[in-house]
């Protein structure tokens, strides 16, 4: 199905000099899609070269006269800057002339914007937001991630929802298998947002595998995780200062004399492949789930090829009617609920 | 200052053939020290060979006739086992012939009956367990990881003091710098408990940092991270399930091909250099904070050099008078109060 995907391009650390090449790229690769470019027309236009002349109307630009900063509060986003370009792009995607929205700015100005300009789907109290996870063989989905705190069961209960229709959409599943994180496998176990999310997530209609615990995550033992945003977030970035703090160790080891030296260079071509294969930027683009529309959210510090993913993510969620999907599935929740 | 441990020798995976053996070691190690290995004395006997005659009055064995499984029910290991060797071990700390517990046996059961024994300290409503976590210089104790959920404020203060003091008695530093594990540094970040938590925090008289996020627990940002368990037992785990990943993964690269094997071969030194520096036998023994007395659970598939840790870390405790720290700071804190 085509697709027209709206970038804002001024978000993130780079700017339109990772954003703009990376639509460029994006429109080479999938020949069925067009790509709407917002932001400062003065700054965009002299980027595209011959691109315009490449894509023809596949390739237009929509000028946003303001730019929302990475430290911006929410409320001078949401109110005095009405010509940003991440609220153009949501205007667009709910306007119909886009179906989906792509930005590396400011995660909560996103947000933020992404509600009061979509709209929540009926049933959805909170938007989420959902991450890409690797393990040895395949991928977990992780949400929230969204800065959902004090969740109530009800809350995971949609999580779980959303989370399982992204897999589905994303990863052509029809019913992944979903996790709720908590700290033991047995149902009495945790807190009591989560024993009670347990139940109602054993009779909501998903494929719901039950309790998982932190290194469930890591193992791939469900398709998707379900927690609350304090824990998502505590997880995931505890575990992204371990990577880092394990490829420190392990660069310093490698560095410690001669001998050691010679021997990174002999473990290079694996120490390598082995970056490739865990590059974060493979799982680059968060999407903002529970909206009248696709958002994806890419890594402020993302380069072209990271923000390339991102934009392939909300192709393959517009193409495959996520919001849809989700309604649908709310719909249905509440059917049998009355 | 002479500390007399009283040893679980009947937990854990390995039981006695790891219990033993360490406790002998330590009594090698620590000339100070003496240990009571309790337990089944017709089994642990026989095991001792000439160590009674080597080390006299520092080695004493007490009869415990029944042992708590590692999946019992709280309720049968505190109610009906009355003379189990962890039940024996807590009990010889209550009455003073031993400073210190050590038990590698069922966590739950170890922390019900410590405080069925022993009692909570004047001003500690919930017991909690610190961890300690490596980092690239130093490490970071983490609490709770004691499961108590549904923390209120109140409990996450008490777990600072007891952190902090925990990291005095064993680190030796008089004011080890303290961090409430949040999703955000700023103050207003995060779920009601633990914004509550942070204004009692920044009027409790610690060496409170303020907010870290879940990577500064491996950045070693600072001393002592304080959560509620939930979130302390979800970021361990998750962080345990990453390490597994990157070695299985790692693992999987270097065996890939011969040339890769080759490489291995060159690197082997430095990775096992590496897995010496991050052994994690060298960070066993979780403290059981709050109690009239010093607790310490070792890891249940520890073997002897990570159970020598554990005592080490017991007797440490016990030698710097662990219980009476906390006692003394609560009641600073409740003399402020009123």
């Amino acid at each position: 199905m085509a697709v027209i995907l709206a970038i804002d391009c001024m978000g993130g650390d780079h700017g339109p000099t990772v954003t703009v090449p990376a639509a460029l790229d994006f429109l080479r690769r999938d020949p069925d899609c067009s790509v709407i470019l917002v932001g400062l027309q003065e700054v965009l236009l002299p980027l595209l070269g011959r691109a315009q002349a490449e894509f023809g109307a596949r390739l237009r630009v929509a000028h946003a006269s303001e730019m929302i900063e990475m430290d911006e509060p929410i409320a001078s986003a949401l109110r005095t800057k009405k010509d940003s370009s991440m609220r153009v792009a949501a205007d667009l995607v709910k306007s119909g002339e886009a179906q989906a929205a792509v930005s590396a700015g400011n995660t909560a100005a996103l947000m933020a914007i992404s509600r009061f300009v979509l709209k929540t789907l009926p049933g959805i109290d909170r938007p989420a937001i959902a991450s890409i996870v690797p393990t040895l063989n395949r991928y977990t989905y992780v949400l929230d991630l969204g800065a959902n705190v004090d969740c109530q069961p009800e809350h995971l209960l949609q999580f779980a929802i959303m989370g399982a229709m992204l897999f589905s959409a994303l990863e052509h599943k029809e019913r992944p298998s979903v996790g709720l994180l908590n700290i033991g496998q047995e149902a009495i176990k945790g807190n009591e947002a989560v024993k009670r999310a347990g139940e109602l997530l054993r009779s909501g209609g998903l494929n719901f595998y039950g309790n998982v615990e932190g290194d469930d995550i890591y193992k791939g033992t469900v398709d998707v995780v379900v927690c609350d945003g304090f824990v998502g977030n505590v997880a995931l970035k505890a575990s992204e200062g371990l990577a880092h703090m394990i490829s420190a160790a392990l660069r310093e080891e490698f560095k410690r004399n001669l001998l050691t030296r010679l021997a990174a260079l002999m473990a290079l071509p694996v120490l390598n492949s082995f970056k490739r294969r865990f590059d974060p930027r493979r799982y680059n683009g968060g999407s903002l789930l529970g909206l009248k529309g696709v958002v994806v959210k890419s890594h402020g510090s993302a380069d072209a090829f990271a923000f390339g993913y991102a934009l392939e993510r909300a192709a393959e969620a517009a193409r495959n009617n996520l919001p849809e999907r989700i309604a649908v599935r709310m719909a249905q929740l509440s059917g049998a609920a009355t």
